[in-house]
């Protein structure tokens, strides 16, 4: 166990260095960090190998196995991705506002890093290496807690990265690996320390997080997205958008969980639908109105039009108008992704500014909700709270802004005895500062 | 003690109906507003009047009086706002990003209006109608609740606002007046309908609130805030600077509570200074540096550091250096808002680069950090955290965003298999949902 305190007060110190370093320090470090980890590939592997070892020992899931494993592809993706990292835009130090206050006394908002950030997160150790480097990117400290089962690799990839830092003389300390549960339990009561925690994982996992620390957490507990097939929708789309969006990949957050259905298109639609479900392996459990077009779909419980079942399952319910489907969806949904399949624009429209999610979607698979496909860059997560990001959270999301206010020696005085008058006019001018 | 469950429910039903309105509607029921409180000014002025009767009964300290009272000029001033309010731009449907994913697939990410928000503030009553006014500008329901001292003022107004939404067709629900401190304890237990609570009030209920509830919470704990004299700066300007961020009002946040001096401008600022500030009526309590400079300067303690006094009271430090006194003010301060005094450019720059506050200001009183005085037209609140907003709070914190992408059956499935790319171009027009 670490001591998390003195962790996490290093972790500050590498802020306040890192957040004065130029743009051109962080990326220069981001390159060197897909050097230092070409140059320990062998290292790296080999501890891979034996957190493989140890897993496979241990019965890992198949599927968890294939994700821990980290080779040579996986080090060309990685160090691949560093390199687009650097080459991007800076997001610190952006004016996004100007303002004259009065003549002489000029008001900039200026981005900047949001400070030590915690990051809790499964066991691809490939994440790693992105989150570190989005944080480098963005100027923040990270604190980072990766899955057990791949602790040796991420120890070796994070030794890499902290040399890398250290090599164009930025704190090592700008990454830092958390190693056991205790250690994050300790991290989540440094609120004074740590800015932002970002879990990712179980929904259990985040809401625990949650209930348990005063620093702020950004993260998505649920993924409970819709597919919703209108009275107006080409069966075609409706078919080809309900299947991928169901089992293009069924483990992940944006997949569909709860299919609605016009009870104008159910007879038309579902039958085929559902046999093409059926064809990939789905299992269907509908309300009543649902089931007597799908006898063979099982019963759906109030309780399954809240469950993420991440898995080859679909509740399915027939719905009597497009504002039932929404009223369902706000109601049950997670507010994460949720589509429409229609041919009619206005209900698209409709459709679009009321439900109350992250991503709303016109004729297309819920599975496109992600920061790569939307061209964000890399993501750090996909938030489903409205706060600060909302839905796929890249470098943007790991900002905040402050404003510098730069005058003459005006005074709150001045202002009360009406020598001073504000002009509140806008300013071309980026922050000189 | 009202239901705090069904009226959350109302709540979030006149969320969606208002989130639907047009711009045009929400104007109108601001103007509304001003028409009703007008209409009702003799309802509202006696309920006025039986709140300061019962507080003076009650031994009311005279500066909390003098906040209760809404007589003919406060009803002036909020109607007036509430004209400016309308004359405002929409913040709501504005497309902050154009993305083409790949041809015929477009992504927009729009802003849209938070939800449910709870307010929780102080006793002035106009509060009330100013905070209810931004969140209908901006497409949210409230529920309020106001200083107990001030409830048959708030019930007056809050019956007017009401009116005024239903004569415009929208739900009187989108605000709701709380009467209770129970039903505080209530609200914070709504997590899966209220999206926000905004408390106005001491540090401690802040707190209390921030440990109490699973809701995201966007408030200021503190105002610690510092005014620094480095070696280089203009002796005038630094008393200026210093004098008008302690006294000209001592009551808050944004008041001067600590002052840093740079040890080699101390000797000849710091004991004309000190006799100002004394002439205010301000008692220094000093480190032992700055007592041999100011020697009737009572002994600061370490809790000093961290204290808001907001009152006639200011803490005093000599530093050797600008890092110092960065060091300090990131170490003790409440990232609210902190000004150096200097005549070196350079310095300025780093100190506002490096100083981790909402505000960092070079040579101007601390005292306009202030939503209006940023010409952000009103303000909610002013936000020490880092997360969604930061330093003062008008119409933009109240709004998030969402995505929209509209596309025409695309799946991942396709993109897997080569036969969609991305291209990620960036689209000049706005979102036409």
């Amino acid at each position: 166990m670490n001591d998390l305190h003195d962790m996490s007060l290093r972790a500050r110190e590498a802020f306040y260095t890192l957040s004065a370093a130029s743009a051109e320090t962080r990326n220069r470090a981001l390159l060197a960090m897909a050097d230092t980890l070409n140059a320990a590939a062998d290292r790296i592997f080999a501890a891979n190998g034996e957190d493989l070892r140890l897993a496979e020992a241990g019965s890992l899931a198949a599927p968890l196995l294939h994700r821990l494993r980290f080779g040579p592809e996986k080090l060309a993706q990685v160090t691949a991705g560093l390199h687009s990292l650097a080459a991007l835009a800076d997001p610190i130090g952006r004016t996004t506002l100007s303002t004259e206050i009065t003549p002489g006394l000029d008001l900039y908002r200026v981005t900047c890093p949001i400070g030590v950030i915690g990051v809790i997160f499964e066991s691809r150790p490939d994440a790693l290496v992105q989150i570190a480097s989005l944080a480098l990117k963005s100027g923040n400290a990270v604190l980072l807690k990766g899955g057990r089962e791949a602790l040796l690799t991420n120890q070796a990839l994070c030794a890499c990265l902290r040399d890398a830092a250290a090599s164009v003389g930025l704190p090592a300390d700008c990454v830092q690996l958390l190693e056991s549960r205790e250690d994050v339990a300790a991290m989540l009561r440094e609120d004074t320390l740590i800015d932002l925690i970002i879990p990712r994982g179980s929904n259990a996992f985040v809401r625990y997080i949650m209930d348990n620390s005063r620093i702020p957490v950004l993260g998505h507990a649920d993924g409970v997205c819709h597919v919703y097939i209108d009275r107006d929708a080409d069966p075609e789309t409706a078919l080809r958008v309900a299947v991928d969006s169901k089992v293009q990949n069924v483990a992940v957050c944006n997949a569909m969980e709860t299919l609605l259905v016009h009870a104008d298109a159910a007879p038309g639609i579902l039958p085929p639908l559902a046999e093409q479900l059926r064809q990939h392996g789905v299992r269907l459990l509908a309300d009543g109105r649902a089931r007597a077009l799908i006898p063979d779909a099982d019963p759906a419980t109030e309780e399954d039009w809240r469950t993420e079942y991440l898995d080859y399952v679909l509740s399915v319910r027939i719905v009597d108008s497009l504002e039932e489907a929404i009223a369902h969806i706000n109601r049950y949904g997670s507010h994460h992704t949720d589509a429409i399949v229609t041919a009619d624009r206005d209900r698209a429209g409709i459709f679009l500014g009321r439900v109350d999610s992250a991503g709303v979607y016109w004729n297309v698979s819920t599975r496109f909700a992600d920061g790569f496909v939307y061209g964000l860059g890399a993501e750090v997560g996909i938030a489903t709270g409205k706060l600060h990001a909302r839905g796929p959270m890249g470098l943007e999301g790991l900002t905040t802004y402050k404003y510098k206010l730069i005058g003459s020696g005006q005074t709150m005085t001045e202002v009360k005895a009406g020598r001073i008058a504000y002009t509140h006019r806008p300013l071309q001018e980026d922050c000189p500062f």
